[in-house]
């Protein structure tokens, strides 16, 4: 195990060849850091050749900081991400799904995510079961992309349909859209579980970033070339 | 209120009136009484005029002990069920679906519930969202139906779909087919109650008796007949 | 399944013949979208020629955009609703019970979804069983009504009295109100999905919508007429 | 603190004083014991002077274990308690409620329990809500009644009802009755603690030992008697 | 059932006989309703002849409403309660007991109630079985009072304890005090349920107000009066 | 959708197309239905040309019973699957690592359903983490293969480990081995689901079905060839 | 890393050096292995120089076993568990305490764990905090131990008082004794993870056999000599 | 029990020689209390002879107060925590790790307490299994340590993986950092129960306090001194 170089900036020891390892170099999580915290952390990754440097769940505040720091920084938006660095080149294809309009920000950290792994996206919105015509209508998508990810709250039932239509893997993201039995997500994440049709993946609720890059990992898989990041 | 006579069985106090009142008669949940104490009920029933008298959750032993006292009665079978006396004739029609052949005893419990409101049913099974051609199959027979059940276990999905696709008031069943996340019917409970089409409405996980009996009211409620059951 | 024109507004695809499918058109969740986006989508849906267009969960500041987009709505109140474009003439009533005082948000939602699908409706609140002479008063008004909704929080009790008193379909709603046990009206939800009385079915917490539409479909399929809205 | 006397059997230690300090012996939970682990708690009560000595959750085994040691003693039955020695004459009464038969095992041991404490007790079973008219109809009974102990299962509303009726205590005890959503008595649980209507508490599931003793307490409380035993 | 006098305010229809039945008026939960709905509930009773009239989970907006319109009212602190009227003489007396100084909003609530029920209280905080000594210095206290009501959050372990020392009944009130695996005070109410001492009973989750009112009831019981109040 | 002829037994409605439509063939689910159901629909599954036949979840009674009927077939075993008809030829390699000797008839039943896809295996038992250098042990074997699959129970750690040393996709699966806190497999789920590497993608508990369709998919995926079953 | 040799069975991978790395060598976990498997897992790790070799959760098919190839294994008992080879010479004193009878398996696990890691025990049985003279009578006995381990189900009390007497550590092993809102052991462990007084650390449900390694663990490190096992 | 000084402050009853009797004074929970109500224990604890007196879950508004009365007291940061007095001269390491930096301020409450308690301690951070080289270069601080406390979120699966790496005792606190199925820390908790290597103890959710004086008295009793505060 030779690709294990650490940095430590005493509050944080930086993973810096986690690309090396796993093709996804470490990532901030910035909720719960301070602003100087995450920004700390995106130069240390900068200084040790990772390239782009990247954080998640950024808010407005943090968000100023990475921008008053690097002003070519590409941050916040839907997604609530920031990715200092030039983006890879993107191979391949995910077609990205939700079931509804209020999905929205989790599919966007989706896309983010995958950009900043050097893959292709494609998003098409609204997609619910409650007009299954919408469904049927993506069908060839489905066959054109490498990958599908399903991004649905309530009651999350968009995975079943559409694993049931395609030979293409399906990642499937529930969300904590919906109110009282929906339980923060929970009841799109069981649905998601139990799904009738085989070849459903399930990330934690809400969990755009996870999808994305679970997503990237199948596209480069699929096209056969070596990891992206280092 | 003046339709409130009651049979004191002692160990049981039998709502003879409960038809003139709600449309439908007492019925004795076998589930945690003897043989004997079912019996019994049935017997005071039938004595207070109620026909047919009726019970539901039989086991062997009790399905046996009902057979003995009265042999023309129907007992027993996929719906754990047993009605004594004659069945009215059936009016209208429900369709009752099952997304697969797990959910079969349910959706038995729901038509010999609606047999012995003396409503029709129509039951077509295996209907899942995974092979969604099958549900789109089924679009003439929402057209025809009064009423639609739908019996669901694992990810719940059905109900979802089919209240897209019709004008019927869709009632849900959850039921404890599955396993794992599943967590005995809860994840179908849950998907059935944030279900992203409206016009759907739940009962108790593995309850095909409940919703019989309200398919049952909504049926006669659009024939306008007066209730069956006196 | 010819009727399945889509609106394709980019973030949403508005199911523009849900009424002819389901008759009841696609409703607007404002919850998790922005002013900009309700209105929009309200847009859409009267362009493509559903009367009234309609949205719940309008908080404030989307109700205000609502109001200075089309003067003419009716927008806001206990409801939270927001109905643009003339409503249907009432057709039958629903008898609408709340348990409390604090249901009445929930109530009013139901009230105004009866409205916009040109369904009559009668509130009655404050039937708590803890002043069961309050329960009994209202048995004129269920015989009267050709549906019943009971709104209800804490214990949600009301319903499993209720349908021992009629024989019409009750839909119950449990409500969030209450502290404690009462887990955000999880105590509720459990109690009415095992009500001892039969014909009881269930929504989604809080969900005044969802039982106004259920409610709907119950009486015009009593009445016999078509579907109302196109 | 000077009754403390303990009785040390090594693998229990009897707290023989109980009687004295709270007015109820100890007793002997027999659910987990060997039939000769209980026999000789019981023999080691007995010895302490503690009349009666007494068990719950005796299962056949022990139950003829018992009545091998003292062939007087009472035992088994649908409460499934022992008691060996004299019952005290009773004071008092108590009504004991069930919302239906299949909560009379949990009714059974209440009344074992207030027997063993020496109280009086009036059992009514089958009072469930749904057909209101058969709670009204004991009214007299509460009015007649030193306490009330209402047994229900399946959604637990008859608390809610009767102390609405009554000035007497209501104590509450929820059943494992029920499938489903009941979640072996959950349902019950939650909506007897979240009762719309003051003066109900709540014991364990199926716990009628505790409400029995309870129910003794406030009737000796307002007989104003010494405690019975000692 | 001759008791049922209903003062119907549209939004409200209060239950001014319900301490003629169940020796405690109707009290407004002030919670989900504005200022003005507590006070015209309020105004009500008392038009009603309801003496006192009182409101808990009073927040500071409609306690200076209350006290606005009734400038003698007994409004707020920390027991969050206002009674307008005459408090009775007290009769009696219950010890109340707190685990911790945290759980002194719950105990003021006990206290306010029970002097609106007419029902002396002696109030004695932080008695955690941390420190057992504590517990032990109150049995004197105990042995001197009617009833016992022993409020406590986190393991919610005190009343199991005290209902070993003591012959009077214990009114366990679990608090939401604590953080983590308290969830809300669900780790007090499940302690409190499962109480190796018979004699525990148990109401909601910071529940002052029923245990308040249970209290009072087994002192009325106890004191062989009739109910205070009408 | 020209792809969906559907095999109509009745009972069953099998969805002979779903290979061509998802590259995996409907599979039998046995638990629920009686071993001539089973049999039955492998039945008219080869019938319609499916190629293997297949049903998981087979007890001994629907083993005896496929044995019977197809002596060819390759039934039972730790994986209790049945496959009647040749295995295509295996393609590709996925990983299969269990953290402890009990995960063994999970991951048997994921080597079953690769086998079965046409997909090859390596399996590598009792890596669990709390012996790390076993771990390491199998970095080799992740650069060796396409994808893998971690299958564990208890605290479900070992995916987390595993993401951090491989580019290759980490299918988790938690198992119901545990007791106590491990809830069934609730507990490894959500730290799979909580896993701090990104990369992991889960299944339902168990389910070793889905997660060997899901690996076969990523392998075939990467391997570029079309889906092996028609 | 030095001390990693690992034992492949194949369908097992025994960890031979983890008692050089932690103090206790890998006990073999019986439940959901077969009883040849144990036996070969206790045979390798005597292989493997580790004395003695052990094993929990030994039901009694799989004690015969060992009993036929080991005649002088320690082996079944209330504890469960085989312990194959000579047992270590006694090191200080870790006082078990009981909360009830029914406690008694678990602490037998305690103890049998103490003795094969070499540490002494001394077991007080049925001490619950609704006796408590009880617990004051173990005082002295608190403060002869090096470490304190107490069992205990239902409301999981007990730790939280002893905590409050005494500076050694309290391990806490929540147990499933206990019925209804015990829910299998939960309510006992949410109450000892919120324990009121600090100095008390939690195993999992029943795990008798965790609480020993850590408290041998304890007396080691305070009788600072090495580990025991290799 | 002769060490039992009680001060009575009215609303708090401070138990003066918790220290004598465990080894740790009674320590102020802020969180519920007023900064008087704060201030006036820490007054009442140093007036008992209490050195130092001590607060956590300290917020700006009481630490403000704190200050104002004990200029020299070390109030605040991350910890959240207040002592008044003088710190004990440290004895002995615990190692303090995180998982990651999110965990920072439950691993600062840690480290401040065992300061409190006079014992040392050393924090590295940030060392997350997914990057496992980071947790094997800390092998060397675990053979250096007393006892080991592990902080982490999420999936909290790092104490499984240290624990098979040390002899030591490890005390795992879970904390409430991550989204979704982490459910509050609900997930971490689980995983630490059910760590699949043994000697790990568990405390409450975001228990940084307790962790620390559990971890204070592992290292007192090693070292073998008295207990060093009074």
């Amino acid at each position: 195990m030779t690709s294990d170089r650490t940095v430590d900036l005493g509050f944080a020891r930086l993973d810096a060849d986690r690309a090396v390892r796993t093709g996804t170099p470490e990532v901030v999580f910035a909720a719960g850091k301070t602003p100087a915290e995450t920004v700390a952390c995106l130069a240390g990754l900068l200084a040790a050749g990772v390239r782009p440097a990247w954080a998640t769940r950024v808010d407005d505040t943090t968000a100023a900081a990475i921008r008053e720091r690097w002003p070519e920084a590409v941050v916040g938006g839907q997604a609530r991400c920031a990715v200092v660095g030039p983006l890879p080149d993107p191979v391949g294809e995910v077609l990205v799904l939700t079931a509804g309009t209020s999905d929205g920000p989790v599919a966007a950290e989706v896309v983010a995510t995958l950009a900043a792994c050097g893959v292709g996206a494609r998003r098409v919105d609204d997609v619910g079961v409650a007009g299954i015509h919408r469904v049927l209508a993506v069908v060839p998508d489905l066959a054109a992309a490498d990958a599908v990810v399903v991004v649905a709250g309530m009651d999350g039932a968009l995975p079943s349909v559409v694993a049931g239509l395609t030979d293409r893997l399906v990642v499937a993201v529930p969300t904590s859209v919906g109110y009282g039995a929906a339980f923060e997500g929970l009841a799109a994440l069981l649905t998601m579980l139990t799904a009738c049709a085989p070849g459903v993946l399930v990330v934690n609720i809400d969990n755009g970033f996870g999808a994305g890059v679970a997503a990237a990992r199948i596209v480069r898989s699929s096209s056969g070339g070596p990891p992206a990041q280092r």
